[in-house]
């Protein structure tokens, strides 16, 4: 895709802008592309929906904030709520199964993961929720190659930590992989 | 001031990103104003030239990118050399004495601190030049109280690292007010 726009959301504490630099400095630093990622914070960041938006490009970005994303990822269910009718006719809705209960029927391709479950069955650690959603939306989206993000993470990780991110970003590989048909 | 614009730049690892957002979060949850962060990432950003942009308002903002800051925060050389034709005349320019040597005079206040210096004379810590940055610069441009910036830390900090991020802070408010006059 010359252009993906894609919405990060989910609550303070689920690590969606760290997801979303990470993802911003992998196309950056690693495939050529162009990134821009911005987090608006209204009143509504008090209620504790974050919302980050990432957009990466092969050509220039003029305009940073996504009206309507290609690419819409809901970690709650207040996120979903707030957010799902922006999705771009077409696009790829991803939702977590354990945090999401889909309301409507959107005009997009849905997908919904265990993301979480598989994380703690496999892992046991929460911190790493990101990191896989993050495997998972590369794939299913075809944004970037995981060495990519592995190439950030292990600027960004101590060394002692890049052993379950590493395997949280297979993990949501794996998913992506059995559930992208 | 009804509505500041702030760019911070630097080189990647100084912090620059995660300042923003600790500034832009202080202003939205603890001082009822609305905040946009955002990083355009570049071909410059392949060559290590890091560029953050933070709008805090007490009313609506509608475009996240800076044109002209109010406040120009530049820590490397590099940054400096790119960046100080975009402030806004009258602004406030914040240099690093150790890192940036001024080449022109720019149409703004310039306060150059010695932020790094100070941080390891103090503390020893390269890790928290970012947060003594941000105690200086929200006393300079009067942007926050610093107790908005410590809740903020507190959620974001494991306990045994907040003792050194609240002493950072404490350098830099105190630098600003030596500097101030």
């Amino acid at each position: 895709m010359e252009k993906c726009r894609i919405v990060f959301s989910g609550s303070g504490g689920q690590g969606i802008i760290t997801a979303s630099i990470i993802l911003a400095e992998a196309a950056v630093l690693h495939e050529n592309m162009t990134a821009v990622q911005s987090q608006f914070y209204g009143p509504e960041a008090r209620g504790g929906a974050t919302r980050s938006d990432v957009i990466i490009s092969y050509t220039q970005i003029n305009y940073p904030k996504v009206i309507q994303p290609n690419v819409l990822v809901c970690l709650t269910q207040q996120a979903y709520n707030k957010f799902y009718p922006i999705i771009r006719p077409g696009g790829l809705l991803i939702t977590d199964s354990r945090f999401v209960e889909i309301e409507k029927k959107v005009d997009a391709q849905h997908k919904e993961l265990p993301m979480y479950r598989t994380v703690m069955d496999k892992i046991g650690k929460p911190i790493v929720f990101n990191i896989c959603m993050l495997g998972a939306i590369i794939v299913l989206a075809d944004l970037v190659k995981p060495a990519s993000i592995m190439k950030v993470l292990e600027t960004r990780i101590p060394s002692n930590f890049l052993e379950i991110n590493s395997s949280a970003l297979d993990l949501g590989i794996k998913l992506a992989e059995e559930y992208k048909s």
